[in-house]
This record gives structure tokens, C-alpha cells and sequence, in this order.
């Protein structure tokens, strides 16, 4: 596995014995999940959380969601025993196209099958399950994470006992849709594609960091990058916010694979958590656990109207507002401001 | 060339004879603009509408300002001599990448220079005075060509009786220069782009197609694309939403070149009407002809915060609204509502 260098050397894994049923019906064998905690798992069980990540994140929550880690904190070692788990399909452990496929016994690549946010919160619950945790005290995540908590909330109503879900929606909207779409046409366009069956040492570098670029423009906000970059012009001739883009590219292909990304974005654009359930405003209001919905008041990729909707018929929820000027990113840069958000709803939820 | 089929017949040509000196100080030899006329030039000479189109426009105002066009309309040709000419750098019919280097033999190519929207302007001028042209009653356009306005009113206080400006700034923002250098990458990802030197029959079409893909999300906003397409699934299997944009990349791909297009970005990237004058402010309050200002709501690529400014600073400018779901695009959109705020502005100005 080419980027598990970028795991942390406390990542454990969970070997499945048995195989895993996706929602599509198709089997995976062999499936292993990465994972990290922080802090004990008390006698009854009851003290667990669960971080999900985002679409390029990894177990190493204590890295990319530092600020809420601590006493008093979010996420409080000497109180909650926290685990993050990398997702089904992603590329720092757990099984995904980099891994290999035990009927071919070469990586999966373009092979590796469909997967949707509901089959990476089902791994999730069985690694909890094989951790011991008996109830889970919070499910908590942002933007694809924010979805997987939502699963959480409807797959396990009597397991989970609250959900924070940061910047996301209950069904990917045909803006993000559209937004992947064109993320996909880039890297498909790259010369090194290959149909997926690219080398290993000559991945579609360029298209993956176009897409990459895309994204992290959807991901910030005009008016960050007007008091960033502005009209700013770099020594070699560049404009600065160029040179930031380019660099945010390469940074990611340096430490991610295209087919992880094509199988990660085409699960959130599978997003919606009516699919083969019934009326999404009756599945959001059968969400019934006590609930945070945060919110981004800049956020261009899942605008507040999508929050202010799942408070509005999620029964328990409370809907809390981060107002930063970052946009959907905010959720990973503003961290202050949404730790104390999470405190209070945790204050409030469990005294 | 090969894309002069998209060309309407009644298209006019006016062949410079002398050398045209770029911003930069390079000579264009042999320049050709390609323009079309409405209605007269009247005795006076003073009765001129330049119209400057946008990005992947040509010279057929008509065809996609039509709306706008007719007795009583912000275009009379009863009342008005109308010219739509084909930018500098285009591939309708002016001077460009795909037309001829006279020192060469051979198509431009990725060898053309690099130019301005000013430059653009100063030829539109050339034109005008060859057609004996002595007031420029008004210069009106949006997105890019909302930029020329600008350069418009700047460039000839003299000449330029008004200006209408829609959807523009008066320099290009970080923010849209992020958007355009994402869709650079994805054109240079192409296998077939081969540095600029693409063979005529196999152009970088996904590379290209992928940047359209990306630029009309920029152009259009998320509550039209909710409400269009939703989640909807095509008989193919396809999101609509993907549908579309793919069917908006290929319509693109058929009728424009890529390294036209990648001229075209770099020149609006470019764009700001201080550059090599003074003080940006100082500059936009000296354009002192009566302007109109034209902003629309759901804007996310030239926000109103652009337009707002303009208007603050410009001394006869008076900012409108133009209220739309659909967002930049609304200025090729809601065509009936543009017409309505440029006749009441022409109204004013010209009684």
C-alpha cells in the first residue's frame, strides 16, 4: 500500500473474517479497517464516540480536528474513549482500490465496487461492536463525515445516542453532483488514466490535482481568497492564489489515489438518506436522537438552506450557526469556534 | 479555419492593413476583425452601440442577446447602428490562435501572444473609426464583455458617450482567478494537448469539455440547479445534472479551440483597469461618462460586493439589480428583465 506511509504508527486494525455485504448486494472479502482511540472505554461500554472524516481525511483525527481533542474539550480523553476509523474505500488502511483484491491478487483499482455512505457507517458499527462499546455516545463528522452521522443516527437508533453533523446534507444536491462530475471528467482526462489501470508510479497526477483544485475552490469562499491572495503576483510570475491551488494539488496526489477519490465522491453523490427507505422528510423526522446541526453561514458547497432543513425536520435537532468567512472549509480551520459549539451541545445533551 | 462554420453569413470583415501593437509591446501583423451591423449610421455619425460580448461569444449579438434586439428595445436598429465585433484572440472570425502567423505559414497556436481585455478595446476602436463612427452613443456587455465597458469608458472619455456594464468587475478576483486556473490544468491534462501543438482533428476535447463542466457551474448557481435537476436519474443511469454539463462540454468542444480559450482566460485574468494607470479607485472615479451597473442577486462568480463597488466609485454610475435564480449566467437568461433596466437607463440618459 502505496500511501500507508502517511498513517500514523498508533493506527490498529480490524480484520473482518467474515465477508462484508455491501448495500448493492456485492460481497468484499478480506476486509480490514484502520483505525486510532484516544482515551478508555469505561465498564458499561457507554462512553464511546464516533469521529467520521471527510472525503480526503484518514483515522488521525487527533491531526486534521486537533483543537477539539483535550480536557474539557469535545473530545476529552479522560472522559470519552474516542475512535476514528478511516473509511470503506479510502486510502490510509482500510480496504479500498489500493488493496488487493484476494480473487485476483493484484490491487482492485477501477474494480473495486460501488460502495454508498450507509456501507461505510455499517464497517463502522461493526468495529465498534468488536471494540466492545455498547452504546455509542456521539457520532460526530463534517461534510462526507456530516453524512455518515446521519446514517448512523437512522442504521442504530437504540446504539447511538446523539449525532453532530457539521456542513452536510441528507441527500448530495445536483450542485455537488455537478461539482464531482466535473472532477471526474478531469481526472479521466489525464494521459496516465489509463481507464484506471494506471501504474503505480505514474498516476494521473495532473487531472487528479485539476480536480483537486476545483474542489478546493468550492470548498473556500470569494471573499477569503480576495483578502489572502487578491491581485498578489508571486516572483515567477504567478498569481498567488494560482501557486496556492497548484500547491493544494499537488499535495494531494502526492498523498492520495484517483480511484479512492472517483470511489469516494461517487458514494457522496450516492448520498441520500431516504435511498430505499421512504419519504425524506419522514426519514429525517424518524432521526429522533438528540441532535447538533452546524451550519456555515459561507458555505457555498452545502449551503445553510440544507442545514436549516434537516434542524427543521429532524425532531431533536438544534440547529447552531459557524460564521466564518473560509467557507465549507471552515469546519477544519475555524476549530475554536466549533469546539465550543459541540461543548455546549454536549453540555446540554448529557449534562 | 476551422470553427468559421458557427459563423453567421451576414458576418462583415475588416482587414488592418497596418501592424497593431499589443499592451505588451508585441506586433500583430495582418490583424482581421470579424463584426456584424443592425440599422444605420446615421448622418452625425453619433448613433453608435458597440455590444462587447463574453467569454466563448462572437459578433451574432443577435443570436444571443436576441431579446434585446427590436423597435423600442435597448438595440432599435431603427434608431441605433449597432456593431458586434468578435474579440481580438476569438475563434469567430478575428484574429487568434487558430488564424494564420503571417511569419510562419501556420496557425498561431499556443504561440499566440498574450493580451489584454484593453487590447481587445483598442481594437474594437479601430473598427469604429473605420466605419465613421464619431460618438459612441454606448458600450454595453456583460461578464468579459462587461470588462471591455470598463476599457470602454477609460480608454475614450471623449468618444464614449455611456457605458452599460453587467456582471463584471473592474479587476479580476482572486477567486475567479482560481476558477480559471483549475480550468487551465484540466485543458493541459489532456493527452491530446501536446503543449498547445493538438493536431486540428483531435483536440484536447476532455480536457476542454472538463473546464466548460466546471466554468458553467460557475456561471450558474445552486438553487436552479436544485430546482432543475435535483437528484433525478437519467434512463442511461446518469444524474441529469451530469448529463447536461456533459452535453454543455461537448456543445463547447464542437465550436471553440482550446488554446483560444485558454487566450481568452488568461486575458480576463489579467483584467484590471488600474493596471499601468494609478490607483484603482481614482481610476474607476474617473470614468465619469453616465454609467449603468448591472448586478445580479445570485451572482457567485462577480458578486454584487464587485458591482456595488463600481457603482460607489464610478461618479455617474447607477447600479440595478437584476434578480434571478440562475446566477451569472442570468445576463443570457433573464434577457426581457435586462432589457427593461438598460431602456429605462438609455431612457434617462438620452431621454
Amino acid at each position: 500500500m502505496k500511501y500507508s506511509h502517511s498513517i500514523s504508527p498508533d493506527t490498529q486494525f480490524h480484520q473482518l473474517t467474515e465477508p462484508f455485504a455491501l448495500e448493492s448486494g456485492k460481497l468484499l472479502l478480506g476486509v480490514k479497517v484502520a483505525y486510532r482511540t484516544w482515551g478508555k472505554l469505561n465498564a458499561r461500554g457507554d462512553n464511546a464516540i464516533h469521529i467520521c472524516h471527510a472525503l480526503t481525511g484518514s483515522a488521525d483525527a487527533d491531526e486534521w480536528w486537533g483543537p477539539l481533542f483535550g480536557l474539557g474539550k469535545a473530545f476529552d480523553p479522560e472522559r470519552d474513549f474516542i475512535v476514528c476509523s478511516n473509511v470503506l474505500g479510502s486510502c490510509y488502511g482500510t480496504t479500498g482500490p489500493i488493496s488487493t483484491n484476494p480473487e485476483t491478487g493484484k490491487p482492485y483499482g477501477p474494480e473495486f465496487p460501488a460502495i454508498t455512505v450507509r456501507d461505510m457507517v455499517r464497517l463502522q458499527a461493526r468495529l465498534m461492536k468488536e471494540l466492545g462499546v455498547q452504546k455509542l455516545r456521539m457520532a460526530v463528522g463534517g461534510s462526507l463525515g456530516g453524512m455518515q452521522v446521519l446514517e448512523w443516527g437512522k442504521l442504530y437508533p437504540d446504539f447511538v445516542e446523539s449525532i453532530v453533523s457539521v456542513a452536510a446534507s441528507g441527500r448530495h444536491s445536483a450542485w455537488c453532483i455537478g461539482i464531482s462530475e466535473a472532477q471526474r471528467q478531469a481526472i479521466q482526462s489525464d494521459p496516465n488514466w489509463c481507464g484506471g489501470w494506471y501504474a503505480e508510479d505514474a498516476p494521473p497526477r495532473q487531472g487528479l490535482a485539476a480536480a483537486r483544485m476545483m474542489a478546493m475552490i468550492s470548498y473556500r469562499a470569494y471573499g477569503s481568497f480576495e483578502k489572502r491572495f487578491g491581485r498578489q503576483v508571486q516572483d515567477n510570475g504567478d498569481y498567488a492564489v494560482c501557486s496556492y491551488l497548484k500547491y493544494q494539488g499537488k499535495k494531494l496526489v502526492d498523498r492520495f489515489d484517483a480511484n479512492t477519490y472517483l470511489t469516494l465522491i461517487d458514494a457522496m453523490d450516492r448520498h441520500d438518506v431516504s435511498e430505499g427507505r421512504w419519504d425524506y422528510y419522514e426519514v429525517l423526522g424518524s432521526i429522533a436522537q438528540p441532535t447538533l446541526v452546524v451550519t456555515i453561514d459561507s458555505d457555498l458547497l452545502y449551503p445553510p438552506v440544507e442545514q436549516q432543513e434537516l434542524a427543521q425536520f429532524m425532531p431533536n435537532a438544534k440547529l447552531e450557526w459557524l460564521y466564518s468567512p473560509h467557507g465549507h472549509d471552515a469546519f477544519l480551520i475555524d476549530m475554536e469556534a466549533l469546539n465550543g459549539l459541540i461543548v455546549k451541545f454536549v453540555t446540554t445533551a448529557f449534562g
